[in-house]
C-alpha cells in the first residue's frame, strides 16, 4: 500500500496471495487494476471498508460442507452501514504440509484454519487419530506459521500450490473429505448504490425475532412463503447476550427492486425489532430466479392501482 | 312516492312500514327527512341504487340465527358499483298471526320470510309439527297475504305489533327461538367517498380463490393473518356455475384508511382473482378494534420510510 | 303409514312422489324394496330417525346455486346421534306443466314454489312478459293445484317426469335459469357403522373454534393442510347465542379409514371445544380421491413404527 | 486407561484436566466415580462411545457467544446409534496466569488458544496494550507452556481453577468480554433407555427438508406449532454434498413422553425423509415447560378415545 492517497481503489481481503478469498477477488472485474489489501481476519477486512480504507472487502460467507462462517455473519450483523454487492464461489481442496524432513508420524498438533480444518476432518481423523488442531488466521499462515521458531505445530492444513511459494513438502494431497466442496464469498462496501437488478438476484438480512413466543419463528418466515420469495439460506446466529436468543441470517431468491421481494422486507422490518437489510446483488452462479406470475411485479403494480382507486374514491 | 323528480333524497327498504328493515332505516339520521321507498325484494331495492332511484337501500345481511341473507350476498357479490356505507343492528322477535277465527289447529301451511321462519323453527315444529312453509317476500307481505283470497297459507310469521295495522289475530306471541336475536342490515349505496374512519369500523370484501388447489382458503387467511387484521366474519357462497366453486364474504376489523387492512387488503388483490371492496363503514356496536402495537399505522410507515431509503441510495 | 311396526325398514323424505328428494332416494339401492315415507321438513325427517320411525331420511344440503341448506346444517349440529352414510346428486331444472289442452297462450297466471318460480324468472319473462304468480307449499303442490277446481293459475313450475304422476301437460321444457343446477342430498341415519372406505370418499364435520382470538380459523384450518387433506366445503353458521359466533360445517376428502383424515380428525378434535363426526360416506361423484405419496396410509404406519421403536428402545 | 476391560464406567471428555468440558463432566453424578478418559476432539470422543470404549461422551454443541458447535452437530447428524442422555451448563470465563512471582508488568507475550483469545481480547487490549499472542493448542496446553523451559510468553489465558492443578498465579479474573458466557454441553451415549420425563425436559432432533420448493421449512415447523410445541433451537447445517442443501437440528421443549412431543414428532417423520431422534433428556436450567392447557397430554389421549370410539362404532 501507497502512502499516498490511493490513486486506485483499494480492495481488502484475507491474504496472503494464494488463499481461496484472494482466488475470489480475482474474480471481480473492477479490482483487475486496483490495489489489493492483504488482511489477517474478518475484522480488518471490514474495518477497512468501515473507514474508507478500501472501497471494497472479499469475506468468506459460507462452505459447503463446514457451513457459514460465524465470523462473517456477526460482523455483519453488529458493524453498520455495510452492504453485500456480489457473490463468487471458489472450488476449494486441501493438501496437508510440513517443514522438509518431518512425516506423519512426527504430527501431534495441526494447525489450520477453522474452515479448512472442518473439511479435512474425516482425512485427519482417519490418518492423525489423536491429533490436536490449533486455529490459524489463514490457510496460507498456518502454512507459514510451521516455519516460525516455536510454532506448535508440526503440519498444516494449506491450499494445493502452496509449496511453490514456501519451503514446504506435502504429507497429504487432496485432503477435502468432498470432491466437491465449494466457499461462497461476498464483496462487500459501504456503496449504497443498488447493484443492477439481473433477474438472477439474491437479497441477504438479518433479523431478529420480537420475542420468544411459540411460534414466532413460523411468523416470520410467513412474510417470505406469502409473498411467493424463496429463501435459499437461513441460519441462526446467538445474539451473545444469553442463551437461547438468535438472529437469522437469511438469503431470499430475488431483488429488492422486485416487487415481491420489496414487499416481503416491509413484512419482515414490521414484524422484526431489528432488520438489516444487507444488499441485493447478483447470485454467483446466474441462475435465473422462477417467479410463478402469481407474483410477478405487474400482479403488486395492479393491486396498488385498484387500491388507490378506492383510497380517492375513483372507479377501482 | 311523487311522480315528480325527488326534492329529497330517496332511500329504498325492504317494505311496508314496520318491517326490521324499516325500523333499521329508522336508524339512519341523513334519513330522517328524506323519502322512504318500500321495495318488495333485495333486488329491487338494490336496482334503485344502481339506477340513482334511491341514493341508499337498506337491506339485511345476516342475522344471529339464520345466518348469512343469501339473496343480499350475492346480490352484492354481481351487482357492480355497490359499497356499504353504512351497518345497523334490529332486536327481532316474531308472533304468529292468522285471520280471525282460525285456531291452531287449523294450520296447515305457514307463510314466513325465510329469515323469521328459520328463527321460529322451533317452536313451529313442536307446535305445528306437520306444517308445511311458503317462503314470503317479506314479514308484513307473510301477514297481509293472509288477507288474499286463494291463499295456501293459514297463518303467517310476523313482526310484534302487525295487529295494530291490520286484521289479524295472534295465535302464539314471542316464538322466535331466540330471545336475544338480531338483525345485521347495512346501508348500501353508489357513493364512492369513503365513511370517514372511526376506529370502530368494519371492512367488507368479497373474493374468489384462484383454484381449487388443497390449502388455497388457508393462504387467502394468511394475508388476513400475516398483517394482524381480525375477520369477524366468514361465509362461502356458491359462484353458481358448478358444485363446489365458491366466494367468500368476509368482513374485517378496521378501515381501509388503516394501514394494516389496506395492505391485507393489497395481498388479498394479489391472491384472489377475483375482490370486490365493499367499503369501510362504522360498526354498529361502535366497538373499537384494539390493534395490537405491532400493526399500528406508524409501523408500516416506518417500514415504507425504510424500504423507500434503501430504494433511493439513502441511509435507511 | 301403517300403524303397525314397519315389516320393511322406511326412509323418509320431503314429499310428495315427484319432488327433487323423492328423486334422490330413488338412487339408493337398499330403499327400492323399502316404505318411504312422506314428511313436509327437514325437523320432521330427521326426527323420524332419531326416534328410530324411519331407519334413513334424505335431506337436501346444498345447491349449485342456492348454498348450503341452513335448516339442514343447523340440524346437524343440534341433533345429536346422525350420521351421513351417503351422498346423492339430483340435476335440478323444472318443466312449465299446465292440463291438457291448455296453451302458452292461455297462461296468464303461473303457480309455483317461490325458489323454483326464482330459478325460472329468466324463462318466465321471456316467455310470459304478463304472468302473474301465485305461490305453491311445494313444487309438486304446486302442479297438482292445477287439477284442483277454480285453481286461479293455468299452468304451473314443477320438476321433470310431474307428468309421469299426473296427467299434465308440458309448455316448456328445462326452463331452470341454470342448466347445470344441482342439488345435493344426504342420507342421514342412527347407524355407527362406518360405510366402507371406496377411495372416493367424504369426511363431514361441523367444529366451533375455541374462542374468538384473531388466527383462530387458520389455526383449525392447517389441522387439515399439514396432513394434505382437502377440505371440498366449508360453511359458517351462527351458533345462535349472539351475533358474531360460528360453528364451520366442512367436508373433507377422504374417509376417517384413510390414516391422513384420522390424524387430522385427532388434529380437529384437541383444537376445537366442540366437534360433531357426521360420517364418511361416498362421494356421489365417485371422483377418487389422489392423495399424494406424503400423506400415504404408510407413511402413517411407518411414523408410528418408528415413535414406537423409539418409545420402547428398540432401534428406530 | 488399561488395557484391560474397565473395572468402571468410563467417560470421554476434551481434555486434559480443567477444561470447560471436563467441568461439565464433574457435574454427572455417574461419572463420580468412574474412569474419565481425555481425548483431543469430539471425533474421538464420539467413537470411544460407538465402540464400546466409552459407555459416554462429554461434548460441546452450543456457545452463547460462538453459536452451535459445528463439528458437534454434524457429528451427530452423520453418526448413527448415539444418544444425548444430559445436558449440562458452564459458565464460559477465563483468568490470565503467569509463573509465580511474575506481574502484569513483566508480561510482553500471552498464550492462549485462539478462541479463547478472541473472547478476551478487550480486556487483554486495555490491560496489555502492546502484548504478543501465541497460539496454543487448548485452553490447559496454554497455561503449562509457561511451566516448560525457554517458554516465549510471560503469561496465559486459562479457565479459572488452573491454580488449583498447576503452581500458577492469577494475573487478572474474569477476563473474558461477555461476564454471562455460557457453553452448552451434552452427553452422548448408546444407550436407547430414555431418561424420565421430569417435566423441564429437551427434545433434540435433526431433520432434512424433502425438497427445496419454496416454503418447505414452515411447513416443517408447523409440525411443531400445529401442537403447540416450541423450538429453543433450530440451526442450519450444510448435508455437504452441494451449497444449498441443509438439514436442521432442532431442540423442542418437552420430552417424547408427552403427547404433543410425540405427536410432533411423528408429523415431523412423515414430512420429512431423513429425521434423527438423538434423545429426550433434562434441561440443563431445570426450568418447567408450561404447556397451555389445549395441548395437555389428556387432551390427546380424549381426542383418541373419540376417534377410537369413531372406528369402531361406539358412541363417542
Amino acid at each position: 500500500m501507497s502512502q499516498q492517497p490511493a490513486p486506485v481503489p483499494t480492495y481488502s481481503y484475507l491474504g496472503p496471495a494464494g488463499t481461496f478469498t484472494w482466488q475470489a477477488l480475482g474474480q471481480v472485474p473492477e479490482a483487475a487494476g486496483a490495489a489489493w489489501r492483504s488482511v489477517s481476519n474478518v475484522g480488518e477486512a471490514l474495518d477497512d471498508v468501515v473507514t474508507g480504507r478500501s472501497v471494497g472487502a472479499m469475506i468468506a460467507v459460507e462452505n459447503s460442507v463446514e457451513g457459514g462462517v460465524s465470523a462473517t455473519q456477526d460482523a455483519l450483523a453488529t458493524i453498520p452501514g455495510l452492504r453485500i454487492v456480489g457473490e463468487y464461489l471458489v472450488a476449494v481442496n486441501f493438501v496437508l504440509v510440513a517443514r522438509p524432513g518431518v512425516t506423519l508420524d512426527d504430527v501431534r498438533v495441526v494447525a489450520a484454519h477453522p474452515v479448512a480444518y472442518a473439511q479435512c476432518r474425516g482425512w485427519l481423523e482417519r490418518t492423525l487419530p489423536t491429533h490436536g488442531h490449533i486455529p490459524a488466521a489463514s490457510n496460507v499462515a498456518a502454512a507459514t506459521s510451521l516455519l516460525e521458531p516455536g510454532s506448535p505445530a508440526q503440519a498444516a492444513v494449506a491450499p494445493p500450490g502452496i509449496t511453490d511459494h514456501h519451503d514446504l513438502t506435502v504429507l497429504g494431497d487432496l485432503i477435502g473429505d468432498n470432491a466437491n466442496a465449494v466457499t461462497r464469498f461476498v464483496l462487500v462496501s459501504r456503496s449504497r448504490e443498488l447493484p443492477a437488478r439481473t433477474g438472477a438476484d439474491k437479497t441477504s438480512v438479518i433479523a431478529e425475532l420480537p420475542d420468544d413466543a411459540p411460534g414466532r419463528l413460523l411468523e416470520m418466515l410467513e412474510q417470505f412463503a406469502t409473498r411467493g420469495v424463496n429463501m435459499s439460506l437461513i441460519e441462526s446466529r446467538p445474539i451473545g447476550d444469553a442463551l437461547g436468543r438468535y438472529r437469522f441470517v437469511i438469503d431470499l431468491d430475488g431483488h429488492v427492486h422486485d416487487e415481491r421481494v420489496a414487499d416481503a422486507l416491509l413484512g419482515l422490518r414490521r414484524f422484526s425489532p431489528n432488520v438489516i437489510f444487507l444488499g441485493s446483488y447478483p447470485r454467483a452462479d446466474a441462475r435465473q430466479i422462477e417467479v410463478v406470475s402469481q407474483y410477478g411485479d405487474e400482479v403488486f403494480t395492479d393491486a396498488r392501482d385498484w387500491l388507490r382507486a378506492i383510497l380517492s374514491g375513483e372507479p377501482e
